[in-house]
């Protein structure tokens, strides 16, 4: 964290940076005392008061008294005062959104769950305008009953999202082509909070980095399988993007060239050979009417130990290894998050897949842990959050 | 670049840091006024001054008359003041370590190659001593020959360099296994200055990034092959280290799990399907006797348009195709650029190359140039000594 006053650079733009800085600091790490403020970033006593006082008139934070008594300090003097965020008052609005359903939650900065509900996605293939307006009305319903509106909002959704403007540019499983779906909702919600949309992947793995599983880590891969296989990738701290914000298209990593021909076009992606329908016709069930039952019952089948369906699961292990190694090799990320499919798997096959891993890599140099996503079908919903939240803070530079 | 003078921090570390901003500006931008300096750190005119005379004191810049007209300006009044670096006295040494050569090199602050030479490595298989032995009075012919110590050394090897400690963890050509190779270098050469140490390949894309093709870039792939492949991944202005400072073993990326056995103990690596040996098979050498001879002949025989050395590179595109598409898919780092063996596949089949890669590719989106590497054999040296300077800016910190 870097914080500042100086001669000689503009004093408003200084101020922003410093308020910023504050803020991130309360957002990532909670509640601090005045002094801790000041050790994180450098400014003095004084200058602290008076961007702390700012805030509180902005209604983002509030001062108190310690609430508990700080481990290892002793009763004596008067109890520091704790700056905390307000989050009833300073939210964004999270929304994810999938084939079926919709979930939206108002998220407190400091990335408190406020409020959260899921509802069917009243999606239309080919129109994207049903669900826009859908999206419009769930997000007025829950700014009305609030006392302030939302700082920000956060839109995950399962496809490319480019960075420049923000524009979905292809979601195949909703038939969205270049949509701008954040100005859209802008307009359909009629909000002037900015909204900010995101693959859903790269925001889950945000979200592991800042709440999840990879806290205190300066590099991790997440890699979660559905259908396709969604990934993010955090490297020196920063959600990797690319040039264009398509960064961490791993599903589309070629690992059988020889292997079946992806939507995508190209033959042998990863997603192809791990994915849910992967998995299903390892028990003998191709192009499912319903996929997800046949998955529930897979899962409920493998619950109760019977072979069939453990041995399907054991039986993904090698290709799920063979692209976990790549990974590996590339990133060197030191740890390896597992969402989707990839849980169940770790649960029924976790020996198989870690002897294979084992096996595949060639370079045991590299030291990695592999473990499941902690924060599962929430992960989209935090992820936009954090989104948003870096979106608001953002505003401040 | 920030820079910042700042009541409520420690002063001295205030003005190292900015003394870094300068030299950092000056290292990569060239020769700049002082009022644009002034311009890039934010810093009052009587700050940059102060600062100026510090490094002047040191030996590090000069100032003198603008030799050219600045473009745009009118003659009038004084020229202004040009801060240079002085990059007889502000140097670092940069190697590169082969198996075969060892090219040394002298390169101001600033990228100036002073002086460079290249000499055959006396390196004995399973024995670093001679090797570093050779090393060592390199180093001290340079340095004794010069008015001043270097600032840094930096050298490039071919081998997992791991991060914390600068120890060569594992080089397989040069037989080299846990080797401290900066700390005895430093003892054997007894030298003073900081000796970092990394991998060539990683090396070579940062020289490509602050030198070479990828100027003015935030993110690029730097893939190179000869008999391994090596690579160096840029992503936000940054190198990717990983965790542990192996990031980048995109050789030992499985794109063929029926492949061949690699030397790594996995089937199937990148680097078995494109490296040297690849090629030659595909003019029937298997196993060769002298390999660099058979590859510069097969050079010889495509530069005179010779079908069969013509066809082995054609032959060469679709695993190379499948391997870069992985690439693009999961870094979207808008440039590609090739060194080694690439260069002349670039050359010789390019058109195979490029078609091969937007078949196999499967999602059009993302946006890709396709180049060489600019900086040629130069690379792991220039690399190098971009090390080395990063090193001794990083140690004002």
């Amino acid at each position: 964290m870097t914080a500042s006053t100086a001669q000689g650079r503009d004093p408003a733009s200084l101020r922003r940076h410093n308020l910023r800085a504050l803020l991130r600091h309360l957002h990532l790490r909670g509640p601090t005392s005045r002094v801790g403020l000041g050790q994180v970033t450098g400014l003095t006593r004084s200058a602290i008061a008076d961007l702390v006082g700012e805030l509180t008139e902005r209604g983002l934070v509030l001062e108190s008294g310690s609430s508990q008594q700080q481990p290892g300090r002793t009763g004596r003097g008067r109890p520091p005062l704790i700056v905390s965020l307000r989050d009833e008052r300073a939210y964004v609005l999270a929304i994810a959104v999938d084939v079926d359903t919709v979930r939206i939650g108002r998220v407190g900065l400091g990335g408190n769950v406020l409020e959260e509900m899921a509802t069917q996605h009243e999606h239309v293939p080919g129109d994207p305008t049903p669900g826009l307006e859908q999206l419009a009305r769930l997000v007025r319903e829950l700014v009305t009953t609030t006392e302030a509106p939302p700082i920000a909002v956060g839109v995950a959704v399962p496809g490319l999202v480019r960075d420049e403007d923000g524009v979905v540019t292809r979601a195949p499983n909703l038939g969205w082509h270049e949509l701008a779906l954040g100005q859209r909702l802008r307009e359909l919600a009629e909000i002037t909070a900015p909204v900010v949309v995101g693959n859903e992947a790269r925001l889950a793995a945000l979200a592991e980095h800042r709440r999840g599983a990879g806290r205190d880590r300066t590099d991790l891969v997440y890699v979660s399988a559905g259908v396709g296989v969604g990934a993010g990738i955090v490297a020196h701290d920063q959600l990797l993007t690319g040039n264009t914000g398509y960064a961490g298209e791993i599903g589309h990593m070629i690992t059988n060239p020889g292997g079946r021909t992806c939507h995508c076009g190209a033959r042998g992606c990863w997603e192809t050979e791990i994915g849910a329908d992967a998995l299903l016709r390892r028990i003998g069930v191709v192009e499912p009417a319903d996929r997800q039952s046949e998955l529930e019952r897979l899962f409920e089948r493998a619950e109760q130990g019977e072979a069939e369906a453990l041995d399907a699961f054991r039986q993904l292990c090698t290709p799920v290894a063979t692209g976990l190694a790549n990974m590996i090799n590339i990133f060197d990320p030191g740890l390896v998050l597992l969402g989707g499919l990839l849980r169940p798997l770790l649960r029924y096959a976790e020996g198989e897949l870690r002897y294979n891993l084992e096996r595949i890599r060639g370079l045991p140099e590299l030291p990695v842990e592999l473990g499941s996503a902690r924060l599962g079908e929430q992960g989209h919903l935090l992820g936009a959050a954090e989104a948003a939240v870096s979106s608001f803070l953002a505003s401040f530079e």
